[in-house]
């Protein structure tokens, strides 16, 4: 039993330094390079319903935010923190002069403007000079979206045909619960772990085929044949795959910029274009949740999006099977709260993460050189973005 | 719903770069400018009954420290590592040596001196020369005082006249449950955020009164006239609010050197003197608890001092009940474990905290440049402090 | 009750500024001097039935990693992080092609050869060139020893005497519950706390005997006379005590390199060699447990060696029992997550640890300038080593 031959020892752990990850792609914060590219945008931070007069903590891109709707129905989203002496708006309280804080009651409207201080002589004779610091929002698509970058450089809000234009029978519907994610709501793990994953179709009948039972359809469940195409907005991900004897199942799945998961439902029950989108929300360095609005035809439904594996849902999995049936958030976070890219061997399947990657880096390198990135406009009259994603088919059959 | 007109982003918070706190102001630790002021002065670590025979954890200025009372009745205070080989005194037993170490047996008395070391030949030949970092102690008020200082700067115990001369149906009582705090009896965030709050009167008649439904009697729900006053051992603070149609309620209140809360019951009940004394211990950098000592009436109403919020002590809230209903823990803590000052906009109703800082920034500094702060006497014939605290009545007519 | 003389200040806690902890010594990690000496050994890191087709998680010497077992019925010891992006093995499927990852289902052998990569193109072309980090391992004495060192310096793996010849009614049992930790499966503190504590007989009579009730047995319980020995593999330890009128006890206890406990069965109920080993396998800097195999008559009975306090084992003792009855557990734990030993006053009684610290400094600083550190051959012909530790009789009275 114990003659094992040693003799080839290359490769020994011995001599393997795991290394560092690489803080310029990872670090979402302010002032970091990937933290200012991610800026430049609208990004979800809850769903329309979170903003009401009770104040609610919202986490995004390292910052600690309050979220709150005024009295005339306007939402607002400010640092947490008071900027007379710090303490956080969380307690505070909704009235007529907008969100008061507990503490000595300055008060501030959904643009941080100090609206009243009722400790100070006549209110507060100097609190137009005050701001409390805030970032505007839009309301779209069921959700709150925040911009939290410079405000000169305060993009338009960007609309997806794919949610504008509906069927006769469709609704839109919201949903927080991170559909994609594989796993909690909250993932704790830098989130291009999981953003990599859009543009990695190999996994699929592997992860969500052989290793926990098919999680998708069986048509999801053979090895495709994948083209990578940068495109303006992002990178765009062919697969074909055989469609009973004459056709061919195209499938097309995007990550666009800036964290857009434009993802085709991989329970393959129509063919028809992509149905919904989800933002990812890096929360900070090492957690990110997902945000997503569909198309419906059924109340409730979108959350059906959510992955089972042994028929459950992730948190109803007992221990022994999280490890039995892994998933997405399993293949994710088993990578560490941030990956070290450092320490890969990439292969030739792994071409789309290679173009993404390369990608991200070039509208980095854009955003600290002064430039805008892509998929910002600062035109109103942009029509809304049409996606090429979807489940198709071709009428010809698969013979690669 | 979206066109909100974000043309003036003055104060957005992408500009807002949070700062870094203060360590000389904040850190209590040993060898800090604010850690040698407050070294300086004795402090309660614990009740007279914590003292005995079992050994009992304590932690101040940010040292670990056993705390135990001999077979001779005399209380010890030792750092928690044996000096032996630095196993915890905790586990450690009282005999007639002083504390025994469990490990090796090395037992300590009440001023650290080596009385046994069992294992060594002859018990021990060069114990006379071993000493366990040790602090003397003082019982008085029902609590055990310790100082930490320098040993050839070690002052006479401070007596208060409120509490050795009492009205023939008082008695004194002690408290350990941090009344005042608002909160739990550790409070999670450093002590200055708390001490501060002594001198804020402005802020009661708005956490106190509108937010969380008057938690102190009518008379402390409107807007006082304050007038702050550094005097020799701290800041002063005399708040003037009207009382029925003829006279004037005038309320002192004193943050005092160390780290004194003199502070009359907010409950109003009666106009008199100043009725307890609590001490503010700092347990490390991010945390605090509080010590009192009160003349009381009746066995057991010292702890009627603590807050209730919706009727509840603040361990019975729900976590809703918390949010809706914050007090002074919400408040101070809401500010993060260290507040970071650089952040503020200071405005006229906080000149007491103003004057509070710069009274301890001297001190702070007279340490460090070698000299004794106030409130530290050498002269064992000193009398009683007389305090000026209180809820008193004038006999005019409140008009300001 | 207050007027305690305090003229004698010296060792006041004001003075005492505790030091950190030294790196050298206590470090296990890659690339640092301990950790370099104790990775030219063979380490326990599993009971031979932990590896299964099940990876299982194995944290040794501060590296996370991953066993199994081939469908040949191999074990093998991989680092956790895939070579390929990073996913943890722990998901992985133990198949044909060995241990599969779930992420893309690149496979890898007991030697970490990458077998299979079915993402790419025929199976991954250039996967030859591909090593997962591994560990060779070896399977003895019940238990799975991996070597995690430089693979030229790779020694033959080293067979005890008292583990290999058994009397008629004996066999061997391995266990994995830290036997002689007198606390938890898994420590929380570095494993040279536990070391030294076996050459350190003083302190059983203290801590085993008056301060906790008599763990072992009475015999155990008197102060021995000591003598210490530095020999060739290690530190050994000879007590004397009395036993009966006539004859004295003699036991040798011996701390061998690289992590041995030779240590006699304190429960003295027999006269004989040594009949266990005790492997500490430092987890990390703050974390080990004790892997052990012994000879025995009944089986499930190595797990007797379980201290017991206050009759319970220690998971079944309340916090006030715990402080109470403290054992080894309780002193090498209070001595905190790495021990000071800068903060020591080391007595006569400490004559062993410095003897040990002394040897394992000398045994880092061979292996640092490039030297073999002792208790490693690489001659297959190797006797087992035969140990003198054990409880003995002399027939002559105890008379020191």
């Amino acid at each position: 039993m114990d003659d094992i031959n040693y003799e080839q020892h290359a490769g020994n752990g011995y001599l393997n330094q795991p290394l560092s990850y690489d803080p310029e792609m990872a670090e979402v914060t302010q002032g970091t390079p990937m933290g200012e590219l991610l800026r430049r945008y609208w990004h979800p931070i809850g769903l329309v319903s979170h903003a009401t007069e009770t104040p609610r903590k919202v986490r995004a891109l390292g910052e600690d935010l309050i979220l709150f709707r005024d009295l005339q129905g306007r939402p607002g989203l400010v640092h947490a923190n008071c900027c007379h002496r710090g303490t956080t708006l969380y307690y505070g309280k909704v009235d007529q002069d907008g969100l008061r804080c507990c503490y000595h009651g300055w008060a501030f409207d959904v643009e941080g403007r100090c609206t009243s201080q009722p400790c100070e002589p006549e209110g507060g004779r100097g609190r137009q000079k005050i701001r409390q610091p805030w970032y505007p929002l839009k309301e779209h698509y069921g959700l709150i979206f925040a911009y939290m970058g410079p405000p000169d450089r305060m993009p338009m809000f960007t609309k997806y045909e794919c949610l504008e234009v509906l069927e006769v029978d469709e609704a839109l519907e919201a949903n927080d619960t991170s559909i994609g994610s594989g796993g909690p709501v909250i993932v704790d793990c830098n989130w291009l772990q999981h953003y990599e994953n859009v543009v990695d179709p190999y996994h699929v009948p592997i992860l969500h085929g052989s290793f926990s039972g098919t999680q998708f359809t069986e048509q999801m469940g053979s090895m495709p044949h994948v083209e990578f195409e940068q495109v303006e907005l992002g990178i765009k991900v062919t697969s074909l795959r055989p469609l009973d004897g004459n056709r061919t199942h195209r499938r097309i799945t995007m990550a666009v910029l800036p964290t857009l998961r434009v993802v085709p439902s991989p329970r393959v029950s129509e063919f028809a274009r992509v149905s919904s989108i989800g933002w990812v929300l890096p929360i900070d360095n090492t957690s990110f949740r997902i945000y997503t609005c569909g198309r419906i035809r059924e109340e409730g439904t979108m959350a059906d999006g959510r992955s089972r594996l042994n028929g459950k849902l992730w948190e109803e999995l007992t221990a022994e099977e999280h490890q039995k049936y892994p998933g997405d958030y399993e293949a994710h976070s088993g990578q560490g709260a941030i990956a070290v890219h450092a320490n890969e061997h990439l292969g030739q399947s792994d071409a789309g993460i290679v173009m993404l990657r390369r990608f991200l880096k070039n509208q980095v390198d854009t955003v600290a050189a002064g430039g805008n990135p892509v998929g910002v406009s600062f035109n109103k009259d942009d029509l809304p973005i049409i996606f090429e994603a979807g489940n198709y088919t071709l009428d010809e059959p698969y013979d690669r």
